[in-house]
Protein backbone atom coordinates (compact mmCIF):
# COMPACT_ATOMS: atom_id res chain seq x y z
CA UNK A 1 0.00 0.00 0.00
CA UNK A 2 0.99 3.36 -0.90
CA UNK A 3 2.63 5.39 1.77
CA UNK A 4 3.31 8.56 2.49
CA UNK A 5 4.86 11.22 5.29
CA UNK A 6 2.77 14.15 6.55
CA UNK A 7 5.21 16.69 8.51
CA UNK A 8 3.65 17.23 12.09
CA UNK A 9 2.43 15.58 14.75
CA UNK A 10 -0.11 12.95 14.70
CA UNK A 11 -3.73 13.92 13.99
CA UNK A 12 -7.25 11.65 13.54
CA UNK A 13 -8.38 14.01 11.08
CA UNK A 14 -6.30 15.99 8.14
CA UNK A 15 -6.61 17.92 5.11
CA UNK A 16 -3.32 17.21 3.37
CA UNK A 17 -1.34 20.71 2.38
CA UNK A 18 1.80 19.67 0.89
CA UNK A 19 1.74 20.29 -3.01
CA UNK A 20 3.87 17.64 -3.90
CA UNK A 21 2.09 15.03 -1.72
CA UNK A 22 -1.44 16.35 -2.91
CA UNK A 23 0.08 15.68 -6.35
CA UNK A 24 1.22 12.33 -6.18
CA UNK A 25 -1.58 11.16 -4.33
CA UNK A 26 -4.75 12.59 -6.16
CA UNK A 27 -3.29 13.22 -9.88
CA UNK A 28 -0.20 10.24 -10.16
CA UNK A 29 -1.74 7.45 -7.90
CA UNK A 30 -6.11 8.72 -8.72
CA UNK A 31 -7.00 8.45 -4.73
CA UNK A 32 -10.34 8.39 -4.65
CA UNK A 33 -12.69 8.99 -1.40
CA UNK A 34 -12.69 5.68 0.28
CA UNK A 35 -9.35 4.64 -0.70
CA UNK A 36 -6.48 3.52 1.88
CA UNK A 37 -3.66 4.38 1.99
CA UNK A 38 -0.41 4.94 4.77
CA UNK A 39 0.20 8.13 6.53
CA UNK A 40 3.55 8.30 8.95
CA UNK A 41 4.04 11.44 10.89
CA UNK A 42 6.82 12.62 12.70
CA UNK A 43 6.07 10.14 15.75
CA UNK A 44 7.46 7.66 12.92
CA UNK A 45 4.08 5.02 13.12
CA UNK A 46 3.10 3.84 10.44
CA UNK A 47 -1.11 4.80 10.18
CA UNK A 48 -3.83 3.15 7.64
CA UNK A 49 -5.58 6.16 7.21
CA UNK A 50 -9.29 6.32 4.20
CA UNK A 51 -9.36 9.56 2.11
CA UNK A 52 -12.76 10.71 3.71
CA UNK A 53 -12.84 13.47 0.39
CA UNK A 54 -11.19 13.27 -2.20
CA UNK A 55 -11.70 16.72 -3.25
CA UNK A 56 -10.77 18.62 0.40
CA UNK A 57 -7.47 16.16 0.60
CA UNK A 58 -9.40 15.26 3.42
CA UNK A 59 -8.17 11.95 5.43
CA UNK A 60 -9.28 10.15 8.71
CA UNK A 61 -6.97 8.00 10.22
CA UNK A 62 -7.95 4.38 10.89
CA UNK A 63 -5.47 2.62 13.25
CA UNK A 64 -2.22 2.69 14.08
CA UNK A 65 -0.06 -0.30 12.19
CA UNK A 66 2.88 -2.47 14.02
CA UNK A 67 5.60 -1.99 11.37
CA UNK A 68 8.88 -1.10 12.64
CA UNK A 69 11.47 -1.17 9.88
CA UNK A 70 13.75 0.71 11.06
CA UNK A 71 18.00 -0.43 11.82
CA UNK A 72 18.39 -1.12 15.68
CA UNK A 73 21.11 1.81 15.70
CA UNK A 74 21.32 5.50 14.32
CA UNK A 75 23.78 5.65 11.54
CA UNK A 76 24.90 9.40 10.12
CA UNK A 77 26.61 8.37 6.98
CA UNK A 78 28.89 11.08 6.23
CA UNK A 79 31.13 11.40 3.38
CA UNK A 80 33.62 13.80 1.31
CA UNK A 81 31.87 15.94 -1.20
CA UNK A 82 32.12 13.57 -4.20
CA UNK A 83 31.81 14.96 -7.44
CA UNK A 84 28.76 14.73 -9.83
CA UNK A 85 25.44 12.99 -8.76
CA UNK A 86 27.20 10.38 -6.51
CA UNK A 87 25.08 12.01 -3.23
CA UNK A 88 21.90 11.80 -5.23
CA UNK A 89 22.75 8.09 -5.76
CA UNK A 90 23.77 8.16 -2.14
CA UNK A 91 20.42 9.87 -0.62
CA UNK A 92 18.47 7.00 -2.66
CA UNK A 93 20.27 3.80 -1.59
CA UNK A 94 21.44 4.86 1.50
CA UNK A 95 17.72 5.51 2.79
CA UNK A 96 16.94 1.94 0.74
CA UNK A 97 19.99 0.95 3.39
CA UNK A 98 18.54 2.26 6.84
CA UNK A 99 20.77 5.37 7.12
CA UNK A 100 19.35 8.02 9.68
CA UNK A 101 21.16 10.47 8.36
CA UNK A 102 22.82 11.56 5.07
CA UNK A 103 25.94 13.76 6.07
CA UNK A 104 28.92 15.57 3.26
CA UNK A 105 31.69 17.45 4.40
CA UNK A 106 34.57 19.77 2.43
CA UNK A 107 37.51 16.63 2.79
CA UNK A 108 40.59 17.79 1.94
CA UNK A 109 40.69 15.94 -0.91
CA UNK A 110 37.24 16.75 -2.51
CA UNK A 111 37.15 18.25 -5.91
CA UNK A 112 34.27 19.85 -5.74
CA UNK A 113 34.04 23.16 -4.23
CA UNK A 114 30.27 24.03 -3.26
CA UNK A 115 29.27 27.19 -1.25
CA UNK A 116 26.14 28.35 0.58
CA UNK A 117 23.94 28.76 -2.45
CA UNK A 118 25.21 25.50 -4.04
CA UNK A 119 24.81 23.27 -0.54
CA UNK A 120 21.43 24.78 -0.38
CA UNK A 121 20.03 23.78 -3.25
CA UNK A 122 21.60 20.44 -3.11
CA UNK A 123 20.29 19.77 0.62
CA UNK A 124 17.06 20.30 -0.91
CA UNK A 125 17.73 18.09 -3.61
CA UNK A 126 18.84 15.25 -1.24
CA UNK A 127 16.09 15.51 1.02
CA UNK A 128 13.38 14.93 -1.74
CA UNK A 129 15.08 11.86 -3.07
CA UNK A 130 15.47 10.68 0.11
CA UNK A 131 11.65 11.36 1.04
CA UNK A 132 11.03 9.41 -2.29
CA UNK A 133 13.19 6.50 -1.39
CA UNK A 134 11.48 6.41 2.06
CA UNK A 135 8.68 6.64 0.91
CA UNK A 136 9.31 3.54 -1.46
CA UNK A 137 11.51 1.53 0.93
CA UNK A 138 8.77 2.16 3.61
CA UNK A 139 10.86 3.39 6.24
CA UNK A 140 9.54 4.77 9.69
CA UNK A 141 11.37 8.31 9.24
CA UNK A 142 13.16 9.93 6.76
CA UNK A 143 16.83 10.25 6.42
CA UNK A 144 18.14 13.82 7.22
CA UNK A 145 20.56 15.35 4.81
CA UNK A 146 23.13 17.89 5.92
CA UNK A 147 25.98 19.28 3.87
CA UNK A 148 28.52 21.27 5.90
CA UNK A 149 30.11 24.13 4.80
CA UNK A 150 33.52 23.86 6.52
CA UNK A 151 34.70 20.47 8.24
CA UNK A 152 35.55 22.26 11.33
CA UNK A 153 31.70 22.47 12.18
CA UNK A 154 31.50 18.92 10.76
CA UNK A 155 33.94 17.71 13.71
CA UNK A 156 32.13 20.31 16.11
CA UNK A 157 28.68 17.71 15.24
CA UNK A 158 31.05 14.69 16.55
CA UNK A 159 30.25 14.81 20.65
CA UNK A 160 26.40 13.56 19.71
CA UNK A 161 27.74 10.06 18.39
CA UNK A 162 28.08 7.12 20.86
CA UNK A 163 30.74 5.54 18.16
CA UNK A 164 32.82 6.64 15.22
CA UNK A 165 34.52 4.72 12.44
CA UNK A 166 36.56 5.90 9.30
CA UNK A 167 36.39 3.90 6.61
CA UNK A 168 40.05 3.56 5.80
CA UNK A 169 41.25 1.85 2.74
CA UNK A 170 44.83 0.95 3.75
CA UNK A 171 42.79 -0.64 7.06
CA UNK A 172 41.22 -3.37 4.72
CA UNK A 173 44.45 -3.42 2.95
CA UNK A 174 46.90 -4.09 6.26
CA UNK A 175 43.69 -6.89 6.95
CA UNK A 176 42.43 -5.11 9.93
CA UNK A 177 39.08 -6.98 9.23
CA UNK A 178 37.58 -7.88 12.69
CA UNK A 179 37.17 -3.92 14.08
CA UNK A 180 34.20 -3.73 12.21
CA UNK A 181 32.82 -6.99 13.39
CA UNK A 182 33.79 -5.39 17.53
CA UNK A 183 32.57 -2.20 16.78
CA UNK A 184 29.43 -3.72 15.28
CA UNK A 185 28.99 -6.25 17.92
CA UNK A 186 28.79 -3.47 20.67
CA UNK A 187 26.72 -1.21 19.75
CA UNK A 188 23.51 -1.56 22.03
CA UNK A 189 20.02 -0.89 20.60
CA UNK A 190 19.14 3.13 20.32
CA UNK A 191 23.30 4.13 20.00
CA UNK A 192 24.26 6.25 17.44
CA UNK A 193 26.99 5.98 15.21
CA UNK A 194 28.70 8.02 12.65
CA UNK A 195 30.30 6.34 10.09
CA UNK A 196 33.16 8.68 7.59
CA UNK A 197 33.69 8.11 4.23
CA UNK A 198 36.18 10.00 1.86
CA UNK A 199 36.00 11.36 -1.62
CA UNK A 200 37.01 9.79 -4.04
CA UNK A 201 40.81 10.65 -3.25
CA UNK A 202 40.28 9.06 0.40
CA UNK A 203 40.41 11.20 3.66
CA UNK A 204 44.32 13.28 3.81
CA UNK A 205 46.64 11.82 6.98
CA UNK A 206 45.61 14.83 8.47
CA UNK A 207 41.52 14.00 8.51
CA UNK A 208 42.43 10.51 9.98
CA UNK A 209 44.27 12.27 12.89
CA UNK A 210 41.24 14.51 13.67
CA UNK A 211 38.63 12.12 13.52
CA UNK A 212 40.66 10.02 15.18
CA UNK A 213 41.52 12.66 18.20
CA UNK A 214 37.60 12.93 18.38
CA UNK A 215 37.25 9.31 18.86
CA UNK A 216 37.07 8.04 15.56
CA UNK A 217 38.38 4.26 15.38
CA UNK A 218 39.72 2.97 11.38
CA UNK A 219 37.73 -0.10 9.98
CA UNK A 220 38.33 -2.01 6.96
CA UNK A 221 35.77 -2.78 4.56
CA UNK A 222 37.12 -5.81 3.38
CA UNK A 223 40.36 -6.13 0.67
CA UNK A 224 38.45 -4.85 -2.45
CA UNK A 225 38.67 -1.53 -2.95
CA UNK A 226 35.38 0.10 -3.55
CA UNK A 227 34.37 3.48 -4.96
CA UNK A 228 33.51 6.12 -2.99
CA UNK A 229 29.58 6.08 -3.51
CA UNK A 230 29.95 1.92 -3.34
CA UNK A 231 31.67 1.76 0.52
CA UNK A 232 28.62 3.33 2.31
CA UNK A 233 26.47 0.54 0.82
CA UNK A 234 28.79 -1.76 2.37
CA UNK A 235 28.70 -0.41 5.20
CA UNK A 236 24.78 0.22 6.05
CA UNK A 237 24.26 -3.84 5.01
CA UNK A 238 27.09 -4.95 7.19
CA UNK A 239 25.15 -2.85 9.93
CA UNK A 240 21.78 -4.18 9.12
CA UNK A 241 23.56 -7.56 8.77
CA UNK A 242 25.11 -7.52 12.27
CA UNK A 243 22.39 -5.98 14.28
CA UNK A 244 19.29 -7.29 12.54
CA UNK A 245 19.84 -10.85 11.29
CA UNK A 246 19.97 -12.54 13.86
CA UNK A 247 17.20 -13.60 15.63
CA UNK B 1 49.37 0.95 -9.57
CA UNK B 2 47.04 0.80 -12.57
CA UNK B 3 46.14 -2.86 -12.88
CA UNK B 4 45.04 -4.63 -16.72
CA UNK B 5 43.49 -8.06 -17.20
CA UNK B 6 45.24 -9.67 -19.76
CA UNK B 7 43.43 -12.95 -21.77
CA UNK B 8 45.18 -16.41 -22.04
CA UNK B 9 47.42 -18.07 -19.90
CA UNK B 10 50.49 -16.48 -17.59
CA UNK B 11 53.69 -16.09 -19.98
CA UNK B 12 56.86 -13.89 -18.65
CA UNK B 13 57.21 -11.71 -22.25
CA UNK B 14 54.56 -10.40 -23.76
CA UNK B 15 52.92 -8.57 -26.49
CA UNK B 16 49.77 -6.85 -26.07
CA UNK B 17 47.74 -7.32 -28.58
CA UNK B 18 44.19 -5.89 -27.34
CA UNK B 19 43.32 -2.43 -29.10
CA UNK B 20 41.25 -1.08 -25.94
CA UNK B 21 44.03 -2.70 -23.58
CA UNK B 22 46.97 -1.17 -25.40
CA UNK B 23 44.70 2.31 -26.01
CA UNK B 24 43.88 2.77 -21.90
CA UNK B 25 47.87 1.63 -21.40
CA UNK B 26 49.61 4.08 -24.11
CA UNK B 27 47.10 7.02 -24.89
CA UNK B 28 44.90 7.37 -21.36
CA UNK B 29 48.26 6.52 -18.83
CA UNK B 30 50.70 7.69 -21.13
CA UNK B 31 53.10 4.41 -20.20
CA UNK B 32 56.35 4.56 -21.01
CA UNK B 33 59.62 2.08 -21.35
CA UNK B 34 60.61 1.21 -17.92
CA UNK B 35 56.83 1.93 -16.09
CA UNK B 36 55.50 -0.44 -14.29
CA UNK B 37 51.96 -2.17 -13.91
CA UNK B 38 50.12 -4.61 -12.37
CA UNK B 39 48.81 -7.70 -15.08
CA UNK B 40 46.77 -10.06 -14.41
CA UNK B 41 46.15 -13.58 -16.70
CA UNK B 42 43.49 -16.21 -16.39
CA UNK B 43 44.97 -18.00 -13.48
CA UNK B 44 43.99 -14.92 -11.40
CA UNK B 45 47.67 -14.22 -9.54
CA UNK B 46 48.88 -10.47 -10.49
CA UNK B 47 51.84 -10.41 -11.41
CA UNK B 48 53.99 -6.52 -11.56
CA UNK B 49 55.56 -6.23 -15.28
CA UNK B 50 57.54 -3.70 -16.78
CA UNK B 51 56.98 -1.53 -20.18
CA UNK B 52 60.28 -2.96 -22.12
CA UNK B 53 59.33 -1.49 -25.49
CA UNK B 54 56.19 1.16 -25.50
CA UNK B 55 56.73 1.24 -29.34
CA UNK B 56 55.72 -2.41 -29.75
CA UNK B 57 53.64 -2.16 -26.60
CA UNK B 58 55.79 -5.11 -25.29
CA UNK B 59 56.21 -6.12 -21.51
CA UNK B 60 58.29 -8.62 -19.20
CA UNK B 61 56.64 -9.63 -15.73
CA UNK B 62 58.83 -8.71 -12.77
CA UNK B 63 57.09 -10.53 -10.32
CA UNK B 64 53.96 -12.40 -8.78
CA UNK B 65 52.55 -10.52 -6.05
CA UNK B 66 50.67 -12.09 -3.57
CA UNK B 67 47.62 -9.48 -3.56
CA UNK B 68 44.54 -11.99 -3.53
CA UNK B 69 40.91 -10.18 -2.42
CA UNK B 70 38.47 -12.23 -4.29
CA UNK B 71 35.66 -13.87 -1.93
CA UNK B 72 36.24 -17.13 -0.02
CA UNK B 73 33.28 -18.33 -1.83
CA UNK B 74 31.93 -17.89 -5.52
CA UNK B 75 29.30 -15.75 -5.84
CA UNK B 76 26.72 -16.08 -8.55
CA UNK B 77 23.93 -12.85 -8.91
CA UNK B 78 21.00 -13.90 -10.84
CA UNK B 79 18.60 -11.21 -11.55
CA UNK B 80 15.11 -11.15 -13.72
CA UNK B 81 15.55 -8.90 -16.24
CA UNK B 82 15.23 -5.75 -14.93
CA UNK B 83 13.99 -2.28 -16.71
CA UNK B 84 16.72 0.47 -18.29
CA UNK B 85 20.33 0.08 -17.33
CA UNK B 86 19.95 -1.26 -13.98
CA UNK B 87 22.51 -4.42 -15.05
CA UNK B 88 24.83 -2.10 -16.01
CA UNK B 89 24.92 -0.57 -12.54
CA UNK B 90 25.01 -4.03 -11.22
CA UNK B 91 28.08 -4.82 -13.43
CA UNK B 92 29.46 -2.53 -12.12
CA UNK B 93 28.81 -2.66 -8.35
CA UNK B 94 28.27 -6.34 -8.15
CA UNK B 95 31.79 -6.58 -9.48
CA UNK B 96 33.08 -3.89 -6.68
CA UNK B 97 31.66 -6.17 -3.92
CA UNK B 98 33.34 -9.50 -5.23
CA UNK B 99 30.65 -11.47 -7.50
CA UNK B 100 31.73 -14.12 -9.71
CA UNK B 101 29.34 -14.16 -12.04
CA UNK B 102 26.76 -11.93 -12.95
CA UNK B 103 23.76 -13.67 -14.57
CA UNK B 104 20.53 -12.04 -15.72
CA UNK B 105 16.76 -14.22 -16.75
CA UNK B 106 13.95 -13.84 -17.96
CA UNK B 107 11.39 -13.72 -15.02
CA UNK B 108 7.95 -13.91 -15.46
CA UNK B 109 7.03 -10.34 -14.34
CA UNK B 110 9.91 -8.55 -16.21
CA UNK B 111 8.60 -6.17 -18.01
CA UNK B 112 11.41 -5.95 -20.55
CA UNK B 113 11.66 -8.44 -23.26
CA UNK B 114 14.91 -8.71 -24.92
CA UNK B 115 15.94 -11.00 -28.07
CA UNK B 116 19.05 -12.93 -29.04
CA UNK B 117 20.53 -10.24 -30.54
CA UNK B 118 19.69 -7.66 -28.01
CA UNK B 119 21.05 -10.10 -25.27
CA UNK B 120 24.66 -10.24 -27.20
CA UNK B 121 24.77 -6.91 -27.09
CA UNK B 122 23.83 -6.31 -23.83
CA UNK B 123 26.41 -8.91 -22.64
CA UNK B 124 29.28 -7.48 -24.23
CA UNK B 125 28.26 -4.32 -22.90
CA UNK B 126 28.01 -5.87 -19.17
CA UNK B 127 31.29 -7.25 -19.73
CA UNK B 128 32.98 -4.11 -20.55
CA UNK B 129 31.71 -2.54 -17.63
CA UNK B 130 32.53 -5.43 -15.18
CA UNK B 131 36.17 -5.73 -17.00
CA UNK B 132 36.57 -1.92 -16.34
CA UNK B 133 35.33 -2.30 -12.85
CA UNK B 134 37.17 -4.93 -11.50
CA UNK B 135 40.58 -3.12 -12.77
CA UNK B 136 39.67 -0.49 -10.14
CA UNK B 137 38.59 -2.39 -7.37
CA UNK B 138 41.82 -4.80 -7.82
CA UNK B 139 39.81 -7.64 -8.43
CA UNK B 140 42.10 -11.23 -9.01
CA UNK B 141 39.21 -12.47 -11.77
CA UNK B 142 37.18 -10.56 -14.02
CA UNK B 143 33.20 -11.82 -13.24
CA UNK B 144 31.47 -13.69 -16.19
CA UNK B 145 28.33 -11.84 -17.09
CA UNK B 146 25.72 -14.37 -18.94
CA UNK B 147 22.32 -13.17 -19.89
CA UNK B 148 19.64 -16.60 -20.57
CA UNK B 149 17.52 -16.39 -23.22
CA UNK B 150 14.98 -18.97 -21.31
CA UNK B 151 14.00 -19.70 -17.81
CA UNK B 152 14.54 -23.06 -18.30
CA UNK B 153 18.32 -22.68 -19.87
CA UNK B 154 18.61 -20.67 -16.39
CA UNK B 155 17.44 -23.73 -14.06
CA UNK B 156 19.06 -26.52 -15.60
CA UNK B 157 22.33 -24.66 -14.36
CA UNK B 158 21.56 -24.90 -11.07
CA UNK B 159 23.30 -27.83 -10.44
CA UNK B 160 26.78 -26.42 -10.68
CA UNK B 161 25.88 -24.86 -7.45
CA UNK B 162 26.53 -25.69 -3.51
CA UNK B 163 23.86 -23.26 -2.43
CA UNK B 164 21.15 -21.63 -3.64
CA UNK B 165 19.45 -19.01 -1.78
CA UNK B 166 16.54 -16.87 -3.44
CA UNK B 167 15.96 -12.82 -1.97
CA UNK B 168 12.55 -13.13 -0.91
CA UNK B 169 10.58 -9.95 -0.11
CA UNK B 170 7.64 -11.82 2.10
CA UNK B 171 10.56 -13.86 4.17
CA UNK B 172 11.81 -10.02 4.90
CA UNK B 173 8.39 -8.87 5.76
CA UNK B 174 7.79 -12.63 8.18
CA UNK B 175 11.00 -12.15 10.06
CA UNK B 176 12.57 -14.64 8.60
CA UNK B 177 15.96 -13.29 9.25
CA UNK B 178 18.35 -16.05 10.84
CA UNK B 179 18.15 -17.82 7.52
CA UNK B 180 20.60 -15.68 5.40
CA UNK B 181 23.34 -15.84 8.25
CA UNK B 182 22.48 -19.37 9.05
CA UNK B 183 22.92 -20.27 5.35
CA UNK B 184 25.99 -17.86 4.85
CA UNK B 185 27.62 -19.34 8.28
CA UNK B 186 27.60 -22.89 6.44
CA UNK B 187 29.29 -21.92 3.39
CA UNK B 188 32.93 -23.70 3.01
CA UNK B 189 35.63 -21.82 1.22
CA UNK B 190 35.32 -22.09 -2.32
CA UNK B 191 31.95 -23.37 -2.47
CA UNK B 192 29.70 -21.94 -5.61
CA UNK B 193 26.21 -20.31 -3.97
CA UNK B 194 23.79 -18.82 -6.43
CA UNK B 195 22.00 -15.66 -5.30
CA UNK B 196 18.64 -15.31 -7.13
CA UNK B 197 16.46 -11.65 -7.22
CA UNK B 198 13.57 -10.48 -9.11
CA UNK B 199 13.21 -7.93 -11.71
CA UNK B 200 10.98 -5.10 -10.22
CA UNK B 201 8.02 -6.66 -9.30
CA UNK B 202 9.59 -9.52 -7.54
CA UNK B 203 9.40 -13.48 -8.00
CA UNK B 204 6.56 -15.34 -9.13
CA UNK B 205 5.15 -17.47 -7.30
CA UNK B 206 5.60 -20.54 -9.97
CA UNK B 207 9.20 -19.05 -10.08
CA UNK B 208 9.53 -19.83 -6.15
CA UNK B 209 8.05 -23.19 -6.61
CA UNK B 210 10.55 -24.34 -9.56
CA UNK B 211 13.83 -22.56 -7.94
CA UNK B 212 12.48 -24.45 -4.20
CA UNK B 213 12.49 -27.59 -5.69
CA UNK B 214 15.88 -27.12 -7.68
CA UNK B 215 17.24 -27.18 -3.65
CA UNK B 216 16.41 -22.88 -3.43
CA UNK B 217 15.67 -21.48 -0.10
CA UNK B 218 14.11 -18.17 0.51
CA UNK B 219 15.89 -15.71 2.57
CA UNK B 220 15.32 -12.00 3.67
CA UNK B 221 17.36 -9.34 3.60
CA UNK B 222 16.37 -7.53 5.99
CA UNK B 223 12.81 -5.29 7.08
CA UNK B 224 13.14 -3.00 4.76
CA UNK B 225 11.74 -2.93 0.98
CA UNK B 226 14.85 -2.45 -1.41
CA UNK B 227 14.55 -1.73 -5.23
CA UNK B 228 15.55 -4.57 -7.31
CA UNK B 229 18.99 -2.58 -7.91
CA UNK B 230 20.44 -2.65 -4.26
CA UNK B 231 19.69 -5.92 -2.83
CA UNK B 232 21.87 -8.13 -4.84
CA UNK B 233 24.77 -5.08 -3.32
CA UNK B 234 22.92 -5.73 -0.15
CA UNK B 235 23.74 -9.59 -0.22
CA UNK B 236 27.13 -9.17 -1.52
CA UNK B 237 27.82 -7.01 1.33
CA UNK B 238 26.55 -9.58 3.71
CA UNK B 239 28.39 -12.60 1.98
CA UNK B 240 31.77 -10.24 2.86
CA UNK B 241 30.86 -9.33 5.89
CA UNK B 242 29.78 -12.58 6.99
CA UNK B 243 32.70 -14.54 5.73
CA UNK B 244 35.58 -12.48 5.10
CA UNK B 245 35.68 -9.91 8.43
CA UNK B 246 35.92 -12.50 11.59
CA UNK B 247 40.20 -12.82 11.86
Amino acid sequence: MQQYFIKGEAVSNLVIEDQDTIKHMFQVMRLATGDQVVLVFEDGIKRLARVVDEKEYRFEVIEELPDQVELPVDVTIACGFPKGDKLEFLAQKATELGASQLWAFPADWSVVKWDGKKIAKKIEKLQKIALGAAEQSKRNRVPDVHLFTSKSDFLAAFDQFDSILIAYEESAKAGERAILLEALSNLASGEKLLFIFGPEGGLSPDEIVQFETKGGRKVGLGPRIMRAETAPLYALSAVSFALEMRH
